[in-house]
């Protein structure tokens, strides 16, 4: 039995995950709403370090300034009196019907320009609230039809929409950074930026792609068939692993929001193992929040929302003992080895060893001994069967 | 009925497609191979302007340099002869079980080195036979297993490599430039540089990236539930788009290798619209060869082979020529206005307008009637509706 | 350009089609909601021949029987009017709270009984108004997790469920039957009878089997990675095809619910050719309603509506014309008989022919000559590139 | 640490398991062929019960007479000797280039002929050893391409020769089973018979369809997005789960044929949970082989190939151990009471309640509190979380 989260595991929820009423394509909500100050007060009690929201999450899409600002105010009095830090803020341009081609990339210019606005009003919203991460998810950014977009100009818009909030981030001296989420579909049919890949991609593009980096959620990378692990790794090179969403996926399927590792368990352990353990042969870490992006199930009630809650921090807090017993293991150590793990670490060309002297070396090639060298066994299932053990042992 | 394919068409196939013997994993080969330059000869008859190859097609990995020599000018002849252009060459770093675990990301160093020196090696022969693109498909560069990598120092691997290769053309002033070709898996449980996203994110983080670019293929992103059309939009957004395959998949399951427009024909139809019409507002064409990487049915003998190759052919210039009906017609045009197609090409900010400025325009956000916005109707699918009657009208 | 629709094309939507106001798991509504019969008579206008509804898509889950009367008479009044056919009725087992673990097979036995009453009210109903179909979608028939049912008890509810309702339906002598109607997933993780071969089978346990067929949607087939035209074929091969779901899909997502043909366009053609034309060699026909399950583009507005379901039924006749052209084709049809199709039809063993018989012809076997046999060339890519031809030629 | 396995386990086999030489569609063979009685030898001391095979698993496609004789009783001394059990025996109709089309379903019925009396000839080898099932996987019964198959006349066929061969068993009194093994595609694009479902609902198509029934594949279902453990359920519940296939996968790609647990581990815990501890309320049981269906990696050598056996059979003790002490946890079956899952087992309908009777009960319907009984909060996650923590506790 996983111990009791405490502050310092620095658990964070969205209010909307376990605020989610259950709505779905195909029935209508089966839970009642609270308030987001209570939301954010069983979360602390629970044992989370932070919350997150979007923010309509917390005030109407309509509210007014006094509306909005007295809702934030009682928020941040619950979130004062818990200890609770809000970690990130995001913006909602999804869900109103304005949004329904999108934000920066609608094809309505005024639309796009009424987004943007809505975005750069929460940055401030989340400076001022001592959030260290915006995240901006797209999800509304595509088309369902290939004739719809001219998809050169979405690209371009999409980067001079990022590009503005970023310079708008500098220009304030925000400690804020943003952390783009991908997904591949739902809601459009093909949303840009499918995957990690595609966004780090778009970043490299941008005037201020220094502020900016990833949020890669679970379930977003499986709904494209691809390894989460792989993806916070590339993410992770490249220096933009910013913040992450953790939740569970059953393959290619509607997007369902899971309890991190009630999706694919294996996929997860080798996820915390990664983020707690790191690489096997150093470099990059992550050290953010441990965020959760989940939803509570549509069969279950309220005790169900806080059962759920918990469960995903037990989750972590269990898979993080048995990756760290993994790789403590000696034999798993030697299995590494054996693997050739730790060699994939060493540079191909010697150091200093220029292309004319690795062109020159016979032993690399001409006289290489290549059916001697195919013979290798990698014992890579032995080593995967070891983890496996330490996993259900 | 589509007219004869000319050399004007710049159609090209690689040698291992019609030369595809057609055994499968559950099967054994049902055709007898040919020679290379017999399949050459052949391709030039049926109207191909080009041809590509893999080392391996044309000799085998243990070939002499005198029988590969040998070989080489063998082939030479035939496509002197019969007006072909050498368009691409690519390395073969999967067939031979040296290969098992990768090359440049192989845990093995010696294997590493062995596997860089192969492709550079074949950089010679590319740049010799006037080549102008390497393609570099990292079929093997993956794993099985999330234990089996030090992800971190296999991204460092996967890029140390291209450097080098990529340095090399740069050293010797070769007319080539190197087209990375993403997949998400098989032969690898998952394959790094899964799609154009993550390519085009790799590729940004090199040293030598000026002459690295993608060669993406319509099987691959469709093996990942993506939109291929959508994945050149964004490498031609990068001008990072150098090289096509062209063909046919039917969903998400084993590479299928269809003739092309024989999976999905609306998203073929998209791709063939955008690469003989660009995007509707302009901006980055691609000017490259018309590539196919189809195989042949494994139920159709030498016959069949011929059959298949021509059919591609076919398709590229029905597609072609009913895209720019589509184009043309100038019912199309309006509907194109009446959906925004044209207005995602403004930029968001006027020109010179500042971030200032932007937050000063209470019509932009303030006083903007979002309800009234929102009903815009974007007539999407009366366009395309319009578009699939032009292709089957 | 296809001819304008009739009712002699007996083209039937579903008024939960058009009348889909477009919320979505991330998006709020963007359409204001008619009067049924409102959408009725405008799809009666546009050539529909038929409509089909849910019970609460025309009257409240919680109307009195009053409203629910009155509801019901005035929609009744204008099917009449207009000329319509209300060809299917089908039940609502899936929006309201109550059923979020399913209706026949909830875990809940008073909500299995309250369940199964509200379908057979739904049988009066449909039966008085002259349906002939009546579908059962069980799409709340399912679970996320593995332990949360009893499987064996979930099927033997569910059989128990569907028993009872074709008993009711025979008991009292109404032209009905029942078409099940199969889905792998969303809104559940996974939905019991996934596919159309699953109901086919559990269909084969029933007592009342005999009045329960499929009603086999386009995209819940695809959904799966599956050929929907191989599922009408086994349907119809068991006479069991009672009724069909037209509608596109884009590959494994989320339910997308595209215009028909606007998702695999190929595999529409396929599809119209069999409903049309029939199997090849003959045998079981449909002929049933052509009915559309679709959903107008969340990006459109009302116009968007009805250009959209007119859409579907401009394909239809399109892809119909396309199709009898294809097989009128003489050169096709000499293709068919060159790849084996009809030949397909002659049984394996001869007429009379015992198993002893055929075990001692040796031609079948010793004598037979497996080498020559494996030469043959199907020319399966020829034949169906000669149909992609005539869909875009 | 899981226990030795003993030959009470009984674990099984293929002899194509172990014997895979690691060619895959883009690379060679990485391991050198034993003879088929080192594979069984091996087999024995690493504790398995049985083994299993293909026809030209032992002999050659072309062996004659003599050759085969001779290397079967080579075969079956090795069996008695080690005290292991043939307990299944397969056809291959799939790797001779003769059944590229197919072999009941082959276009050519010379070609059908021969399929069929291959098969026929191996009943009799099954016999002869002592099989009690005969598996038929009909890779190759499918198509590519919509227009190459009349699909009628394929289940026509398909069910002609599966009579044909289920009936000679009953005439000659062979006490044998047949054991279908669905698949969705690969190596076929659709393959007749895609899961399960359609191959229980086949089978109730067919005249000797009494010795038919399931063996089902943990890989293959999952190639279709499907839950494998509800296969099992379904085919239970018909009577016709005859025999099992384990092994892993990962998602929606090509075959993997992992070993068992290594693709989704959830799934492989709840297929353990149902195979050792049956349905909760009771009901039919698998008591057959426990016959593993994997491909030892590609990247392993020889020492790879038993380390990976054997990882199946201590992933199967592993969890069969958890999956009783979850069964067993008190707090689990008070868990199970809570949602409800033990109250499916209760018919609907009371004992004796008649269609009338039903109709009158107004507690069921009409006077019913929908509101209440909607507002019920199933645990489902906590049941779940239980179950997870019970795996990896």
């Amino acid at each position: 039995m996983a111990r009791k989260p405490t502050k310092e595991d620095k658990f964070s929820f969205g209010l909307w995950t376990v605020g989610w009423l259950a709505a779905d394509p195909f029935g209508d909500k089966t839970r009642a709403a609270l308030k987001p100050w209570e939301y954010a007060e069983r979360l602390a009690e629970l044992g989370a370090w932070g919350i997150t929201f979007h923010d309509n999450d917390v005030f109407p899409f309509d509210a007014t300034d006094a509306e909005r600002d007295e809702i934030v105010r009682r928020l941040k009095e619950t979130v004062d009196a818990t200890g609770l830090t809000i970690e990130m803020v995001t913006t909602n341009t999804f869900t109103h019907p304005i949004f329904k081609d999108g934000g920066l990339t609608n094809n309505d210019r005024s639309i796009r320009r009424f987004g943007l606005r809505k975005v750069l009003r929460n940055v401030d919203l989340a400076a001022e609230l001592g959030a260290t991460t915006f995240v901006m998810w797209g999800g509304r950014e595509g088309a369902e039809y290939d004739s719809s977009k001219d998809l050169n100009a979405a690209f371009d818009r999409y980067k001079e929409g990022l590009d503005t909030v970023a310079g708008y981030i500098k220009d304030k001296g925000y400690n804020l950074r943003i952390g783009l989420e991908p997904k591949p579909n739902e809601p459009r049919g093909d949303i840009f930026l499918p995957t990690v890949g595609h966004a780090l991609a778009l970043i490299a593009e941008l005037d201020n792609g220094d502020v900016v980096g990833l949020n890669p959620e679970v379930g977003h990378e499986q709904m494209a068939g691809l390894n989460y692990t792989h993806a916070l790794a590339q993410a992770l090179n490249a220096g933009k692993l910013f913040h992450i969403d953790l939740n569970g996926q059953k393959g290619l399927k509607y997007d369902q929001d899971l309890v991190f590792g009630h999706g694919d368990l294996l996929s997860a352990f080798f996820t915390v193992d990664l983020l707690v353990n790191g690489f096997p042969g150093g470099g990059p870490r992550y050290d953010g929040p441990i965020h959760f992006d989940y939803k509570p199930s549509r069969t279950d009630g309220m005790d169900g929302v806080w059962e759920s809650a918990a469960a995903n921090m037990e989750m972590w807090l269990q898979l993080a003992e048995k990756a760290k017993a993994f790789r403590a293991d000696a034999g798993v150590q030697e299995a590494l080895r054996l693997s050739g793990v730790y060699e994939l670490g060493e540079p191909t060309l010697a150091e200093g060893e220029s292309i004319e002297d690795f062109l020159a070396d016979r032993s690399a090639y001409e006289d290489f001994d290549a059916e001697a060298a195919a013979a290798r066994d990698y014992h890579f299932v032995d080593l995967y069967q070891k983890a496996v053990m330490h996993l259900i042992g």
